[in-house]
Order: structure tokens, then sequence, then C-alpha cells
């Protein structure tokens, strides 16, 4: 304990960052003994509270919006029943728990806490006006090797629930867990050797830990976590820089190194030459044409509210908007008004990413074990640093913060982790151009205006840009963005005329010394859809190839449409396939249009990637839900987590393809759809040092949903409401 | 001839709309014989000078960007060897066919008039000053029944080159040809009856002519078009009032009617009720908030310049952008400077349009034959309306000009065709979020700017927008948006629960007595990538499953890049798959970064769909370019058109199937790259009775051709940068 105090007392401001699967951390004072003993917990929440004053200056004030302040935050009270609990509520579940018989002796490190959400049932009866249905909070801890996952009653200040050690596998990892390991490891004394060895100064370290995935009995009932280290000599990016072939396992709970491994001294550490990334003013000159400032301007200001913290409306679009440490971003209660009847109608009950599976191409002992699932592993929401205004969200966007959990269960801010902003982007919402003659003077064309929520995980090295993008015809496009560094890995190799003649890189040459290792990216997405209400029905619509009788017709063949209803989540286990080609339709049977045709959303994939790897694979087994892209399965309250409510060195005996094997009936139910958007990436020297952004994407779209289409009124630009604008401040 | 002229005489400006493989026409003046016999085609280029000053008044002009003039555009001299013909010039080959031989007994209609581009080699060595290269000019004309594809040299004043139906099928079709289709039809008095037994006024008959397609020996040697007819009573949205059941079909060139089919009279006229999509100011309300004013603002102007007429500079591109009567926009000769060296650097020689093929599924006797191809039967350019300003393109577009050539030979100019402009959209260039301690608090991120270069096709019913986006990475991306009209077709039906006992409907209901018929669009580009220089070569990185050795790693198995040079034609036919993916890579095996990886560029393909048709269908063997997604062709500056040089009735014996059956080397040659985006469209009442618009696209991405991420140091937006807004004028 005493390093971890020391650096308080240096002033140091602890901040764990969890990196793709790894937290990082940099010993700039190893070694300092002159310790206190401080609340080390109660510091971290002061610590980020200290920060968020500091970031505060950078948070722009929408100008139609009433952002909440920190002092507002702190004073919350819940107003929805989908509301996170608040900083008064994790405190006094904090407090129950201290008085927790099971926990009297030994206070568990609290991994996670969060709102246990209350039934639908009672979330969708509830109205604004009534009281809340009873809080509860879901608490999962790590205590001596065991994982407990409870529910408190706030409203009876009890544990109600408990169960120990439900599934395989340990709950996402803290802060502290990261942290320990790394104190641990800095003050081991074969690990300094070896970091000697290869001539790295032990204030020039930097480190990261990995979750090491599942791979067998060997591993089994101790909490590991694999430290790997790099140099940020000479550059902040380290990533760029990796010294390569040292491992350290160590014993999260033990606090002990189990192994070092050190390989590879012969592979130098790249030099990492101009990879910093920062912007510096008068840098050398780049060979591109300057571009003129441009930006979304709304002179009357954006035209969505955030209401009660939480609710968000905006043109025909109402929804539930939260942050959550480990999906990052919830959308619930996601409704649009019927543009002809004003009727608000519901369209998705939950939206969020349940899982994002990373799984590296490399068999090295170094490498083999990253297949990462950030989510369940270090949390996407865990991970979202503050958004950089005017660059990750444009100018009248409107920031929301992250309250979560610290390991002593103390709440702490992270702020502005979520934007909302309205984009308009010269596209066409619809279009025609009709002749000029007999009274059709027709040329009629809409703008396309959308509103979008942003949150952007930088887990390590890699950034992820979730993004819920709302359209005024009712399509939802879910897209994700990848930025940020690749995972390098050293090699003697310079240029890849020394590798030609044999096969000796594990992967693309992106730098002197550093290869780009293969991986692929998948993110699983829950959309609980409630088309018109929970009970609804999944079709596909098979586009089959119908060959015409001989003489019928001179055509040989069309493609029919051929709908067919689900029955079982079985039958819903879905490979797309572009040869095979159907639409997939989420309906509900009892809402019928004017003409008949059930209501219902379709999925429409955009680009996208499936996992290849063998599916007895131990990455695989704990990734299943990647078997498939999608699948429908029958709601069940407790099913929100594609790789299981435990995905810390998890077996896979929990998770979708588990639940999906139930193989429950999907017809006229409550049904969850399941999407995941996948990525192969070979990186290219373009990536290096940083990637720039990679996006895909899928929709979520009306089908007979509303009557016709329902933007068919909607509003031209006209001259006189456009913004009149002159230079900004720099240009005058 | 008649009544032709007529329609003259009352001041009507005729004006016709080509359809998705029709023409659109509206008789309100049927039978009038007063005709002087004028020289209608000079009506024409007179009726499109007139209209063009009227359209004037609503093209904005660009701040920073001379736009071209009507007076400068029929004045304008050449000055690349890829600019379009100039008025000059192709009056000039005008007068040189009117004095050519064959010619001098009977001009015939010119179906297609435009520059034949130099050859490469030619364009490449020309710089700025130089004499441009002989300027050509490419003729295809039908005459007698008899295709004339002819090359008229302009500096020697003489037809150099004559081929007489050098394949099957006929050219574009022209407004005189479809018009007087129309006429025929409208003068035939069982056309009339039937009509009239439908209960339709012929004041209120809106027809389209439709390419029939091909379908076996019976309808070769002559030069057909299917006329189909709708009601316009009640609704300017004519489409979704069908006539079903009446086709006519007529010799375009012995102008008579060769069969009136007239089924299906107990199918009612669809009723076409709220169809009227044009927009009036106090309209019945919508039920939607409404959404203040926002745009893209660039207070110091656009950062992109038009040199010449054609060369778009912006940012690190440079490109020569033109309109064109088939593919509508071409861009040429796209460079991006190096951000490193400065030095200019070739990716693409030419990209376009090159077919478009959209195969109705309906094997009915008004509907078998809807297969059309419409860059060859129509053409994109031809097609293309004046853009509207604010709402197809935002403000600070730049608008370009079609010139292109009637019937008679003479030039006419259709306004505003393309437009240019910078796009920002909230989206993050490349961004990372570091730690906030020892010294790196690197929080960083970038906004997105790009460049359209935008063309609209209005082919009847439906409107395409083609988009080319050039990012400063180095990325293109290419995107096709659907909107406009559905095909819709009568039925008796009124709610799909009359039909659901047996299998009534040819397709889904879309409104009362409508059902939309499922249909595909494949839009198949031409791009010449020519990576540093023309000669490159062609890689698949096939992503394979490699299983690990028992005991050499826990992980049974990675994926692994097999990177192999694909040597012919035949092996560069490529269907996707997503469980055996490859990334497919033009390199140049010459240029080598500095770390010897081969400079190349990929195409990443996005959301796509297949033509699923029998291969031995007619209208598939006529568009077996789609039989594949991607292609890779040995350069022929002949082989442009996916479909073949003439698409018309086409039996599918040239295109671009035909040249890869050659199976010509393309290792290290000058390669050209095609690619196929598909829609499968089953339609939905949120189609009805506009479509809001489906967005497509896929990516051309740099691959080792940068020796790292180009936009490292580009510049954050700074608050003091961005414009200073005020409410518009209508807000004041």
């Amino acid at each position: 304990m005493e390093i971890f105090c020391s650096l308080n007392r240096f002033s140091f401001i602890i901040f764990i960052f969890f990196a793709s699967a790894l937290t990082w951390y940099s010993l700039s004072n190893p070694g300092c003994f002159d310790c206190k003993g401080s609340n080390t917990l109660g510091c971290t929440f002061l610590s980020r509270k200290h920060k968020l004053s500091g970031l505060q200056a950078l948070k722009p004030t929408p100008k139609s919006n009433s952002n909440s302040s920190l002092n507002e935050l702190i004073d919350a009270i819940p107003l929805h029943p989908l509301d996170p609990l608040t900083v008064q509520e994790i405190n006094q579940v904090k407090a129950i728990l201290t008085k927790y018989e099971p926990f009297l002796d030994s206070f568990p490190v609290i991994n996670s806490l969060s709102l246990d959400e209350p039934e639908k049932s009672q979330v969708l009866a509830w109205k604004k006006g009534d009281a809340l249905p009873p809080r509860k909070a879901s608490v999962i801890t790590a205590l001596n090797g065991h994982t407990h996952v409870l529910v408190v009653d706030l409203g009876l200040g009890l544990v109600v629930s408990h169960a120990t050690d439900p599934y395989s596998g340990y709950p996402i990892v803290t802060n502290e867990d990261l942290k320990e390991a790394l104190i641990t490891t800095y003050a081991n004394e074969d690990f300094k050797k070896s970091i000697a060895a290869r001539g790295v100064k032990m204030s020039d370290l930097s480190c990261i830990t990995l979750s090491p995935g599942w791979f067998g009995p060997g591993e089994e009932g101790k909490r590991i976590v694999k430290v790997e280290c790099f140099s940020s000599e000479g550059t902040t990016n380290f990533y760029m820089r990796p010294i390569e072939g040292i491992v350290v396992i160590v014993d999260m709970d033990k606090k002990e190194v189990l192994k070092i491994t050190d390989n590879n001294r012969g592979i130098p550490i790249p030099k990492g030459e101009n990879t910093d990334y920062r912007y510096v003013p008068q840098d050398r000159p780049m060979h591109m044409k300057p571009i003129n400032p441009i930006s979304m301007e709304q002179p009357n200001g954006p035209s969505f509210n955030v209401q009660d913290g939480h609710i968000v409306t905006w043109a025909n679009w109402a929804f539930h908007l939260k942050t959550d440490q480990r999906a990052g971003l919830i959308i619930s209660q996601a409704r649009v008004q019927d543009s002809e009847t004003g009727e608000p109608r519901s369209v998705m009950y939950k939206g969020f990413a349940s899982e994002l599976y990373v799984p590296y191409m490399d068999t090295d002992e170094g490498w083999y074990f990253r297949t990462y699932m950030d989510a369940g592993e270090f949390g996407l929401g865990a991970t979202a640093m503050p958004l950089v205004p005017l660059n990750d969200c444009p100018r009248n966007a409107y920031y929301m913060d992250g309250l979560f959990v610290a390991a002593d269960g103390s709440p702490f801010i992270q702020p502005n982790i979520i934007c909302i902003f309205e984009r308009y982007a010269g596209d066409i919402g619809w279009r025609h151009s009709e002749l000029p003659i007999n009274g059709f003077q027709n040329r009629e064309s809409r703008p396309k205006v959308t509103l979008v929520a942003r949150m952007i995980a930088s887990i390590g090295n890699y950034d992820y840009i979730f993004d819920w993008e709302f359209q005024t015809d009712g399509l939802i496009r879910v897209k994700v963005g990848l930025s940020g560094m690749l995972m390098v890995k050293g090699t003697k190799h310079e240029n890849v005329d020394q590798v030609y003649e044999n096969n000796e890189l594990d992967g693309p040459l992106v730098s002197e010394n550093a290869i780009g290792v293969v991986h692929d990216h998948y993110i699983t997405y829950h959309l609980d859809m409630d088309i018109d209400g929970t009970n609804n029905s999944f079709a596909k619509v098979h586009l089959v190839k119908e060959k015409t009788l001989a003489g019928k017709s001179p055509r040989k063949s069309i493609l029919k449409p051929n709908r067919k209803i689900v029955k079982t989540e079985d039958e819903a286990q879905i490979k797309l396939k572009l040869y095979d080609p159907s639409e997939f339709h989420v309906f509900n049977p009892l809402r019928r249009s004017r003409l008949g045709n059930p209501s219902g959303y379709k999925i429409v994939p955009g680009g996208n990637s499936a996992s290849l790897l063998d599916l007895d694979d131990p990455p695989q087994l704990r990734a299943a839900f990647t078997n498939n892209q999608i699948w429908v399965t029958r709601y069940n309250q407790s099913e929100q987590w594609a790789g299981g409510l435990l995905v810390y060195q998890s077996k896979g005996d929990d998770g979708l393809a588990v639940w999906s094997a139930r193989n429950r009936s999907i017809e006229n139910k409550d049904v969850v759809l399941w999407y995941t958007l996948g990525f192969h990436h070979v990186p290219c020297q373009e990536d290096y040092p940083v990637m720039p952004t990679v996006l895909s994407s899928f929709d979520l779209k009306p089908v007979n949903f509303f009557e016709s289409n329902p933007i068919l009124r909607a509003m031209p630009n006209f001259e006189k409401d456009l913004p009149v604008c002159g230079a900004g401040s720099s240009y005058l």
C-alpha cells in the first residue's frame, strides 16, 4: 500500500486508464515509501472531483439546453425509473453494504454498482408524476476469489438477493485491481532486471494491463492480469515502442507476480520517431492546402431538448439516454411520433453495445491471449474519456456526464462523456425532379437533418466512437468508428525485403521494427425492439429466385420475397449471405396498417465481417455471440450481456449463445434482436502512428410502420431562414 | 410531324424526360395540326437556352469561385485534353457530318456526340501550356435501322473512322425518338379507345416510354419502345396512378404502333390521394417538432477551387471533373499530394458510373421486360435535372453545367447538374485520448472535412444521387443515394387481408390498389486506378483461418492474411463472401514505401446486394457485368461501358463479361477495377409516395500508399476560427 500512497503524497493524480483490455499506468516516481495511509478510495473520488473542475473550462454551454452542472449532478434525485443511481443513492448502497453481515469482516472491492432496472412492465406503466418503482442496485464484487452478485433494495435498506459464483468468470476489473497489479510488477526485482536489460529507464517505462482471456484449466481459480510494457522515451505515443517478449502474469487477489516471461531480447524497441500526435502550432509544414473554417451553425440553437437530465426529445423522437459503466451509452424507450396522428409509438425499449470482442491473430506467448471482451472486462463507460469540444463533437453539442462508482463504493463523475448534437451534412432526405410542363414543374428536395448521441470509449490504444443517429423518417443508424493506436509488435526487421524469402513476419510491417498485428473487432448490440408494444414477432423475408415456367414469360427468373415468421430462437440464428439474402423484420403482429401490413422495423446490415475462428477455440467459445450476425431471443431481463454477466476469464457458460440454445418460442412474444458489427483489420502504414477513423454501421428502418413516407411534408431549406455568418475572431 | 410542331406553336416547351428507362411526356393539347414545319431540332436548343435563363435566378454564386456563366460556356475553348467538346467544337462536328458523303442523302439522328478522349499516354504527357492533343469526337447514330459509330477529327475536319453495327443493340435513344413514339401512340385510334375505356381524359394522360430490353429473336431488327400510361388527375405524382395492363409497342424508326396490349381492365386506377409532394406553405400540420435552421457555414468561403472550368483542387486533392451524357459525372486524373513530400501522386485515371441496371421482378406482359440499363439506354447525364440549391446541395456549393448534344447535332446546356461542396458533419478524422499524467495529457481529435462532387440523375420515377467524396486521408468514398418514386402496379386489392389466402399479389401493397413491384438496382463503376503510374497489379489478401499445431499455442486458430497477386482477368472475377473474405488491393509493384511495402489502394465494400437471376436469363445475359461484384480487366480505351458500347436492345455480345473472358494478363499492366454496388428493393409503405433516401457506398482506401497517416498533423478546430452567426432574415 505504501507505493500507492506515495503517489498521492506527490500530488500525483491517480488516473487509471483502461486500454484495449488493459490499464495504463506510468511510474514516474518509482519507490517512494513516505505514506500516511490515507483512504485511497476516497482519494480517488476527490482526485476526480479536482480533475473535473479543471476540465470544466473546456465544456461549452449549449445555447438552448441547460447542462447539468457538477453540483446539480451531485444533488440530483432520480426522476425516471431508468435514471442511473444518484450520488446519494450510491452512498446509500455503500452504507447498506458496509453493514451487510457477510462483508463485516472484509469489505469487498466493488467491481460494479449500478441501477438494477425495474421490470419492464413497471417502467412502461410509469407516468411522469407517479412515484418511482422501488429503487434497487445491482452490485457485483470479488471477494476472496469468489464473485458475489447482489441486489440491494434502497427502499428497504437491505440486500435482497445474493448469489455467489453464479457462472464461471469474474466481474469487470477495478482501477484498483489494475493499479495494484502494476505496483506489484514494478516492485518485482526480476522484472526490474528484465527492463534494465532492455536499456529502458524505469522513469520511461509505461506498462499496460491485459486481460488474459481463458485458455483451459491451468489458469482457473485466480484472477490474473498480464502486464506488457513500453518505452515512452522520446514520444508520448508509447504504444509504438513495445518492449517485445516481456509478459508479467500477476495474481490480482494475492498481489503477487506469478510468472515473468522474458523472450525475444534480440528484438529492438522500435524508435517511435515522428509518432507524437499532439497538435503543436508552427509544426513542420504539411503539404496540404489549408481548409477554411467550416461549422454546422444553428443561430437559433439546437432543436433538441434534454429534460430531467435524461429525456431527449427532438423532431419526432423521444428517448431516455444514460451513461453506463459497462455499456457506455444506453438508449431506452425510443419512441417516434406518428407524423399523421401525433401518436407517440414505441420502437425500442433498450439499445446498447452489449459486448466488444477483439481477438488478435498471433500465437506468440505474449499475444495469443489477446482476445479482449472490453465491455465485460473493462467497461465501455468506464473507459470513456471527456470528449474534446469542437473536435469530437461539433458546436452546439450538449454534453452529458457519467456517474460511476469507484472500487470502494463511492461515486465519481466522469464529465462530458456523451454528446448530443444535430447533424446536417448536405445529405438529402428525399427528392424528385419532375418535368417543367403541364403544371408539373416539380423539383422538390428536402435536407436531411439528424440527431446524434455519441460516446467514445478510449479502451487503451483503441478509440471506439459509438454513434446512435436518429432520422426523422424513423430510421436509426447505429455507427461505430475506430480510431486510436494499433497494438504493434516488435520485430527485428526494418524492411519487408528482409523477409520476403520466408514468412517471418507475423503481420504487416508498419514502421521499422514494428508490425501491426492482424485482429478483428466485433461489437454486439442488444436491441430490445418493442414495435408498438412489447409482443413482437420476427420474420425473415427470404428473397428467392423463382424460375419462370417454360412458355409463361420471356423472363426465365425473377426474385420473390418469401415471408416466413420465425418461430424459435434456433431458427433466428442468422448468418448473412450475399447470395441467399433475406430482409429481417421485427414486427407487431397485432398492429396493422390501413392496408393490413403489420407494423415493423427491419435491420439493414451495412459492411460487415464475421469471425472465422474455430468454434471450439477458447476465445470463440467465450465470444460465441459472434457466431452469427443476427440472433433473436425471448426477452428476459437478466439477459443483457452477450458475453454473459461475468466475462473476465469466463469460459462461455453464460451469454447469448447459451440463452439462444434454450430455443424458446419467439412468436408474438417480447423479443430482443442482437446484431454484431464486425471488422477485420489488417494494418497498413496509414494506420501508424494513429489510425484515421474507420467507420461501419447498420440501420433499424421502419417497414410498414408508417402509413406512408412520414416526412413527405417536411420543410425545404429557404435562404431567408439560414444563418448569417461572419468570420471567427481569429480572422477579424 | 404535325403534332410535334403544334406543340411548338402553342409555346409549349418540349422537354423530354427520361424515366427509369422511360420518357415522360404529357399531351396537354392533343390533336393540333396547324404547323409550319419549323426546324424542330433547332427549336430544342433554343427552348433549352430560354429555359436556362429562367433557372439562372436559382443559381447561387459561390463566394470564392467564379462560376462559369452561360456566355462563358458558349464561348469556352478547351483547356485540357479531357475537357468536353465545346459549343464551337460540337457545331464543327455537325458541319463535318453534314458534308459527310454517306450522310448526304439523309442526315442521321445524332444519338450521342462527345469527346473521343485522347490516348492515355497523350493525356499523361500533356502539361498546362502545351498544345492539346488532336481534338476528336465520338459520334454514334442510328440510320435506317443501322448503328454507325464514327470518329471525327476536328483538326483534319474529317471522319477518320466509321464502323457500322459493330455489336448487337442500338445507341442511346434521343429525346426525339421518344417524343415521336409518344406522338405516334397518342395519335393511334385504338389507343385512344383503350384510354377512354378506362375513363381517363386525354388531358389527364401522362405516358412514359420504357426500353424493351431484349428477349430473343422476335424483337430484332426494329428499334422499339414500350409506352405505359398514367392518370395525372388530381395529383402531379402520376406515377402513383398507373393504368394497369395497357402497353403500346412502337417502332421508333418507322414511327408506327406495332401492338397494343390492353389487359387487366378490371384493375382500378389507384386514387393517388395525398401523393402530391410539392411544398405548400401552410399545409396541414405534420406532427413533428420543427427543426431550427442548421447549415454548414464557411464565412471565409469554400477551400476548393475550380480552375479552367474543370480542374478541382482542394486540400491535398486535384482532379478533372466533367459532365457526360451517358456517365453523368466523370472524375479524371485524381491525384493526391503526398503530405510529407508534396509530390502529386496519381490515384485514379478515370472513375465513373458505367452502367445502372434495374431489373424488376414481375413476369406480366407489361412488366417482364423492365430490366433497364439506364446509362446506356437513356444516359445518366442526359437525365440529370438542375439541382435544387440549399436542398440538393448545401450553401457554398459550386454548380457546374452540362453541355450536351441534341438529336440534330446542336449543342445544348443543362445548367447546374453537378455541385461541388465541402462537407463537415461532426465526424472525426482521427482521435485518441491518453492519460493526463506523466506529461501525457493527450486528448487529441481532428474534425473530418471532406469534398463532395454530386450529380443526380432523375431517371423518370427514380432519382439517383451520385456522390464522390474525397477525404484528406486519401480515402475516396463513392456513394449512391436512391430517392424518387416507386414504379407501382395496379391491383384490384385494397387490403392484404383480401389476399392472404392465396398468393395473388405480385409485390407488397403500398397503397390501395397499388403494389410496389420488387426490383434491384446495380450501379457498376469503372475505376481506372493508376496508383503512382499506369502499370499496376491486383492482389487478393485472402484472410484464411490457420489452425494452430497441437501443443504450439493455447489458441486453436488464428486468421492469416495470405497475399496473392492475381495474374489474369479470369481470377479477378470476384464474388464477395462474408465467410471467405479477402482484401482487394490495386498496387504499383515498382513503387515501394520506405519499409518495402508496395504502394496501393484497396476497395472496401460497404453494404451490397448481388443479382440472383439466372445467368442465361436474357436481362442477366445483357447485364453479365453484375455477375461478380469485382472485376479487374486489362486497360483498353474502348472498354468503358460495362454493358457494352451499344446497350439498347443489345444481346450481351459486348461488355465487361466479354472482355474479361479474354482472360488477359493483369500483372504489372495498366488495369481497370470494376465494382458493382447493388440494392434489393422490396417496397414498403414508407416508400410511398416518395421514397426517403436509401444510401450505400464503397471506399477506395490507401494501403501502404502513404508512409504513415497523412493527416497526423492536421489542424484541430479552435473556437476562435469558427464563424460567428446570427439568425437568418426570416428570424430577425
